[in-house]
């Protein structure tokens, strides 16, 4: 039978999925740490090798990962985790290697694509998908298109200005709403405060991760509460700017982040009827949480492999 | 003869010129004051109607106007100068008044697909265009397509936060770019700093116009040299949030403003490579000046009228 695989490149592991021509439940699928004995590059090689099975035909191979890509020409730029990705032509040598088409993306543009296929941006033609975890990053679609750019790096939409001269973001810059509202963004302002002398249920741990925080504000405690809407603050600014930018007609958040529920969401959509400059942007708008979790990359590896090497 | 009509709606002027089915010559041209005796609408209906020549069959008419325009449905929400045009549905209008199909477009939009058609981005793929003048608009086109979002509202280039709680924005908002960078807001800073008592050549003006600035500048006077490098900085830094959100290989900047040419630009391009998040952005990108002037929005409807609309 004829399969394409989807692989989901992470810092900490790799996927791959075997899916049939249509549908989405995958056949077969199997995980392994990104790192180990041998180098990233044949732990993948071999991940494909061992998906391999004799009744099955591979069409085409769709593969994200993090950090810009170019997905046009098939190069991984570099890799936050993966130092040794540098400018690494990826497409060409799985091609090479496996005689087999290559689809490649950025993993917060996949997932995008797999929250509009299979998600919850179904049916919409105009969607901006945002994912708030270690980092931020984002996805856009316009009139049904997913949007590239020059070299496949739009929709970068953590490393956005919000407060300049802010804090320093992973990419060097300052202020950006990575560096404002992600999983450790939001980590460090509740270490600071308590550092400050500030009380709080996380005043034992010394950086206490965001689903910690998460937890601590659901149960109640004021500074983790506090941390998580000021980021939803900062993510409901920027989401109005996106929206003068872009004009979608549904905007999704994904990312563990977002797992804090309405006390992150509540401040957004306020934050995002404050600072949009005509309410004409917030006629039929959705601002919603993804659907797919951790399966909307594969799903969207999936889904490019497919448009751009269909089964004929 | 077959002939596209193109139309640019300004606050001041009503332009209309005669196109043939091919080529960037207008036949007739012809400009008449927004405001008369009688309405916008009828002074735009008559403007058409004297348009007309026997020998000539109209294929379909090509209309810009600033503000929000939903292209997509033919509807002016709303027209900076024209108050009296709120949720106009102006395409219907004439559609029904000339039986002749009309394209709609906001001008700054257009003026982007004027350039990239017949100017500066002649070739390019990936366009981002900046109009810095009494407002700032702007219109980006990706992978060889006009962005509109769900409205027809993406690209508002100029309603993007640079600094929050910032100057007061045209459009209700604070510290938008326009606000910061147009030519009233340049003129602002100048006239603030003149009456804390800076020295300039401009001091006896009481609001000195953004050209004056400019040729103050260009003759060395001090206060006006700082407050367009100014602008450029926020230009140059909103420029380079743009790269991460659009990714594009040629940024137009078109608008009076940049009639000051590298006092304006040259600290943008300053301000672009240091706040860009990865020199990834910069390689084979292109930082230029508009090149059709006054025309750009004309051509940009003449276009869209004949891609919406081909002679058959």
């Amino acid at each position: 039978m004829k399969v394409y695989y989807a692989i989901d490149i992470g810092g900490t592991n790799i996927r791959i999925a075997t899916f049939p021509v249509d549908g989405i439940q995958p056949l077969h699928l199997k995980k392994i740490s990104t790192f180990g004995k041998t180098s990233v590059i044949n732990r993948l090689s071999q991940l494909i090798m061992d998906q391999k099975r004799d009744d099955e035909d591979v069409i085409a191979i769709g593969i994200d990962a993090p950090g810009p890509v170019d997905s046009k020409n098939g190069i991984i730029f570099s890799c936050p985790n993966i130092r040794e990705w540098v400018n690494l032509p990826l497409k060409n040598l799985m091609e090479k290697q496996f005689s087999v088409p290559i689809a490649l993306g950025n993993d917060a543009n996949m997932a995008a694509l797999g929250e509009w296929y299979f998600g919850a941006g179904k049916g919409f033609h105009d969607l901006v998908y945002i994912t708030i975890s270690t980092g931020i990053g984002g996805g856009v679609i316009l009139d049904d298109q997913l949007l590239l750019g020059s070299k496949g790096l739009a929709g970068e939409l953590g490393h956005f200005t919000v407060v300049p001269d802010g804090p320093l973001c992973s990419c060097g810059q300052l202020g950006h709403l990575e560096a404002l509202a992600s999983g450790p963004a939001i980590a460090k302002y509740v270490a600071a405060q308590i550092s400050a002398g500030r009380a709080s249920v996380l005043s034992n741990a010394s950086l206490p991760s965001a689903k910690d925080i998460g937890i601590a504000a659901h149960a109640g405690d004021e500074l983790a509460r506090e941390s998580i809407q000021r980021a939803g603050k900062y993510i409901g600014r920027a989401i109005a700017d996106y929206l003068h930018v872009y004009n979608p007609s549904i905007v999704i958040l994904g990312g563990g982040v977002t797992q804090s529920g309405e006390i992150l969401l509540e401040p957004i959509r306020v934050a995002v009827e404050k600072y949009v400059m005509s309410p004409v942007y917030l006629e039929d708008l959705l601002i919603t949480t993804a659907q797919l979790g951790d399966n909307a990359g594969l799903l969207g590896v999936l889904s490019l492999a497919r448009k751009n090497f269909p089964d004929r």
